[in-house]
C-alpha cells in the first residue's frame, strides 16, 4: 500500500512525523515523503530538515494521501501543479487525509466541498470559506476523507486510519509499540480547557503561522 | 539556550520529533539536530530522512541534551567519541534527557549510575544492567536527568521540561499550540492496558529493535 505524505518548506514537523510513525508500521505500507520537488525541506521553526525522497510526479496514485500543516503550505493553496496532483490522487485514493492546516490545502483543491472536516482550532473559520462544514472534533471522517485537528491530533487520526486499513488489533499493536498512553502534565491542549491568558499567548503567536 | 537532539541512522523518528516540536517553540531556544557526523540520517523504518545540521563536535556544551531511541542507537553504546561527547555535555548541561531506548545510551555513558530512570516498556530490564533503577512511569526526573518511556512519551517529557525551563504558562501555550489534547481511539498504549495478543504482537516485532 502506497502512502504519500506531502511535505514542503515551512511544514509543522509533528503534523507529518506523528502519522508517519504510526502508518509506516502498517504491514505492507510503502510510505513516502513527497514534495513538489524532491529534496530537503525545512520545518517552520527552521531548526529541522526533512527529506522528500520523491517528487509528487513520481507517485501519482497513492492509496493514502496525507497533507500536514504549517505556514509553508499556504502557497500550495495557489499552486496548480500541487492542486492537480491532489485532485488526481484523491480520485483513486482509498483515503485522503490532512492534519492541522493541511485541511486548507485539501479545501483549496475542492476536496472538502460540502464535507464535514476539522483543522487546528485557531483556523476552523477558514474551512467554511473553502466549502467545508467545520467540526470541532479531534478526528473527523466523511466518506474517504479524514481530517485531524492541530498538530498532535495527527497521531490519533493515524491510529484511527490504521484500524480502518488493517483492523483494530494491528492499530492497537502500533499504539503499544509507540507506547501511546498519553499523560500530558497539564490539561491545556484545547481552547475549551486552557486559560484565557494561555489562549491569548497562542493567538498572538499563531498570527499567520501553523 | 542551546538544545541538542542526537540523531543517527536507525532512529525512531517520533522519539526526536515529538520533543523537537515542543522544545523548538521555547522562547530563545536554539535547537539543533546533531549526529556523530552531520548529514542525512534514515529513520528505523527506512522511509524517512532527517538532517543532522551539525556534528557533535560543533556543539560541545549544549544546555539541554536529548537522546532518542531506535535500534540504530545500539552502536552508540560502544562508540567512544559519542560517549565522551555525552559525558562532557552532561557535565555542563542544565538537563540531560532521553526518550525510549535513548536511556540505554545515557546508561552506557555512565550517566544513569544509581539514578531512577525509564525507557520503552519492552526494554526496562536493560536499565538495571546499566546501573540505573528502572521505574515504570511515563516521565522520570532524577536531579537534572529526565527520561521518558517509549516513543510518544517524549512529548509528555518535553512539556514537563518546557515548564521547568520557562514556566507552566509557556508550557501550556506550547501544549495548546500543538493542540495536545490526546484522544487515542483505543486504550492499548501500555502493557498494563493492552490485551495479551496485542502485547505478543509487539514483543515479536520489537525483537532487537526500538
Amino acid at each position: 500500500m502506497q502512502i504519500a505524505i506531502l511535505i514542503f518548506d515551512g511544514l509543522t514537523a509533528l503534523d507529518a512525523i506523528g502519522p508517519y510513525e504510526v502508518l509506516s508500521r502498517l504491514p505492507g505500507a510503502e510510505l513516502r515523503l513527497v514534495a513538489k520537488q524532491a529534496g530537503l525541506k525545512r520545518a517552520d521553526t527552521g531548526a529541522l530538515g526533512v527529506q522528500a525522497d520523491l517528487a509528487i510526479g513520481d507517485l501519482p496514485d497513492p492509496e493514502v494521501v496525507l497533507v500536514p500543516g504549517g505556514e509553508g503550505n499556504r502557497p500550495l493553496m495557489r499552486d496548480p501543479e500541487v492542486l492537480e496532483w491532489l485532485r488526481g490522487a484523491h480520485e483513486s485514493s482509498t483515503w485522503t487525509t490532512s492534519v492541522c492546516t493541511g485541511a486548507l490545502v485539501l479545501g483549496a483543491a475542492g476536496i472538502l466541498d460540502g464535507k464535514r472536516a476539522t483543522t487546528h482550532w485557531a483556523f476552523l473559520d477558514r474551512l467554511s470559506e473553502l466549502g467545508a462544514e467545520p467540526v470541532t472534533e479531534r478526528v473527523v471522517e466523511d466518506g474517504k476523507v479524514m481530517t485531524a485537528a492541530g498538530v498532535s491530533a495527527g497521531i490519533d487520526m493515524a491510529l484511527t486510519l490504521a484500524a480502518r486499513i488493517a483492523g483494530e488489533e494491528v492499530a492497537q499493536a502500533i499504539q503499544l509499540g509507540i507506547e501511546y498512553d498519553p499523560a500530558p502534565p497539564f490539561d491545556a491542549g484545547s481552547p475549551f480547557k486552557a486559560s484565557p491568558e494561555v489562549i491569548g499567548m497562542v493567538r498572538a503567536a499563531e498570527r499567520g503561522s501553523s
